[in-house]
């Protein structure tokens, strides 16, 4: 009973208005047209982005939008032209695209070794359209009026609409969606934050600022790198325990350092600075610490956080004279349609603790009872399914 | 008549009070202790940085002292334990250390592949003192009374005295002095800056802000590397020939952009952006220029100017988030002991224009007017002589 060519009425969560609930209502979501993939999501996992976009922070949010970027499905069917997927796929929605092996004129960052910022698509996307009609596929069945896509992906509905840049394939037939689904996101920002951006060698030391997922990914990936001082921050005690389940060798309390700031305690506890920093909270004052806990001479600093609309970082020109990088990371520098499923394999591998970043289930309409669980921090991961 | 082991009056040019002329005054230069070298400065270029700390925007600036530290001489004596050089020797002060071939402890910086930041008399050099007994070699004659010294060098003086680890061989015989003093900071640094901190590579583009000899030298190393697209950048129109014959392929002054900034400008002339900034102004603003006239995906800016005390730089996380880099570099990046008599030889080659950096020379008494030429933009190196 295929429904290619065919509009789909579906469940949706729709994100009316900055800082409302969101709420469940029936969408029509259009066929894939060319060069689109309409996808059936399976599960998703709710990230903080989600939730910076929903509280108003996000300079780019259109409203009413569907919000949902980590999540995997099954293809329902393509668009024309489409080569690199079928209906039946298993597949992961990437909010960032790839298109170098798709492409007739890949861009200039699919082409170069050292970006993962593919502009196929990026105008559309962060405008809440497909590229194909400057439209979005999505429409309220109630009214017929218009809702926005959100990071190209929109996977807080039981049917989206992508374009084939953004679908990476699963590729083994094995791997669990309610687990890999984590891949499209938050884990996979933080192992690639430490192996790609800033190739964290044997025998460093690290700060993570923050210990949600992503922190906690960096905290993994720094382990596997072979880091031999992990020093993990955040200002909730109870990130601890699980911090050092991950693998930080210490754990501090910024809130109880006095007079102190982090990079003076930081410096203190490792004769001058880390080596690698990760700035995984989203606040430019932290982004700062994590600059300035860096080593002088080759301290290198990444953020991974997104700070709020309008915030600015700032430090001294002298701490980058002296050697400190100050960089950052979007999706962990990895060329996500090639390198998803090479995770998906690494995970099937055994060698991760992805299964570790679920600490709670949901079915999809317990949506909102999942963010105030992301907001108490009382959750990695919590991965809603549709069934 | 050897005059080892008893102090020697001389001439030296002391800076009594930030933003007052130098004057030249009778010093007394008491021989060099443990690990410390006299040393006969036979020539001086003026930088910047002297400028900069004459100006009392030096926050480490300690008076009276004696400033200078681009400069070439020849050994007079050696204190006890000195192996690395000897009366009569040919040598570079470097306000840069190295010691990993002399200290019995070697400092973690000069160990370490990434770092030339010498840290064996950081901390007396920074306070203008020696390290042996903590004072300094200089008394005024006419009193006795204590000058400081300067970035460990303090080559305005006929004779001084500095550190054993910040002494670099000429290597080369038949290398004038007259010339290779050049090679104690701005052009070093310069090369330096393209070469080992940001790597320029084959077929790069290269925006460089601020075209004195250091800027230049970031254009000529660009051009030895291979960048295809070189932008000159400074305020002063009578920049632009200089910066062409170096290499620039382009030439823009910021205020003529009207309502753009600077890198709104460049990355339109660059389909988006460079792919490698120099900052060679020390003015923040400039600072963010650079940044952010970099390429979105893997544009890397170089701090190489050195700011205001008190200054701060700012950006939107953002601009790192999507794959800028943000670096700074001292001395270029250079291991300095070890790296001059290479740079030396490299100019002995005949590939390097360090020749052109000279635009005047003068004695060593008309050192403030030579003052004067720098602050007017008129002069690229000034080369004093004592003789």
């Amino acid at each position: 009973m295929s429904r290619a060519g065919e509009p789909i009425a579906c469940k949706a969560a729709v994100a009316f208005a900055p800082r409302e609930p969101l709420r469940i209502v029936d969408v029509v979501v259009a066929p894939p047209q060319a060069g689109e993939v309409r996808i059936k999501i399976a599960y998703n996992a709710l990230c903080h982005t989600d939730a910076y976009t929903l509280g108003g922070h996000d300079s780019e949010g259109k409203f009413p939008c569907i919000l949902g970027h980590e999540a995997a499905g099954t293809v329902e069917s393509v668009g024309e032209g489409v080569t690199s997927c079928k209906a039946g796929d298993r597949v992961i929605p990437c909010y960032q695209a790839y298109c170098a092996d798709i492409a007739k004129e890949p861009c200039a960052h699919c082409v170069h070794p050292k970006s993962n910022l593919c502009q196929a698509v990026r105008a559309y996307t962060g405008a809440g359209v497909m590229k194909n009609d400057g439209k979005p596929r999505f429409t309220l069945a109630s009214d017929g009026s218009e809702i926005f896509h959100f990071m190209g992906t929109s996977t807080f509905s039981e049917y989206t609409v992508v374009h084939e840049v953004a679908v990476a394939q699963v590729g083994n037939d094995e791997a669990p969606l309610d687990k890999v689904c984590l891949l499209g996101c938050g884990v996979s920002t933080g192992w690639g934050a430490v192996h790609n951006t800033a190739r964290v060698e044997e025998g460093s030391s690290v700060a993570v600022f923050g210990l949600g997922a992503v922190g906690l990914a960096c905290v993994e990936a720094a382990v596997e790198a072979g880091a031999t001082r992990i020093i993990a921050v955040d200002t909730n005690d109870e990130k601890e325990a699980v911090a050092r389940e991950f693998g930080a060798t210490d754990f501090v309390n910024p809130t109880k350092f006095g007079d102190k700031n982090s990079q003076t305690v930081i410096a203190e506890m490792t004769d001058g600075g880390v080596d690698y920093s990760f700035e995984c909270v989203g606040n430019v004052n932290v982004m700062r610490s994590a600059l300035e806990c860096c080593r002088k001479g080759w301290g290198t600093s990444v953020i991974v956080g997104v700070a709020a609309a309008g915030t600015e970082i700032s430090t001294r020109p002298f701490q980058l004279v002296t050697g400190r990088t100050w960089k950052g990371t979007a999706f962990g520098g990895y060329k996500s349609r090639i390198a998803v499923p090479k995770l998906v394999e690494k995970y099937m591998g055994g060698n991760t603790k992805l299964d570790r970043y679920i600490t709670h289930r949901m079915k999809f309409d317990q949506i909102n009872e999942a963010f105030e669980l992301l907001h108490e921090g009382k959750c990695l991961r919590c991965v809603l399914s549709f069934d």
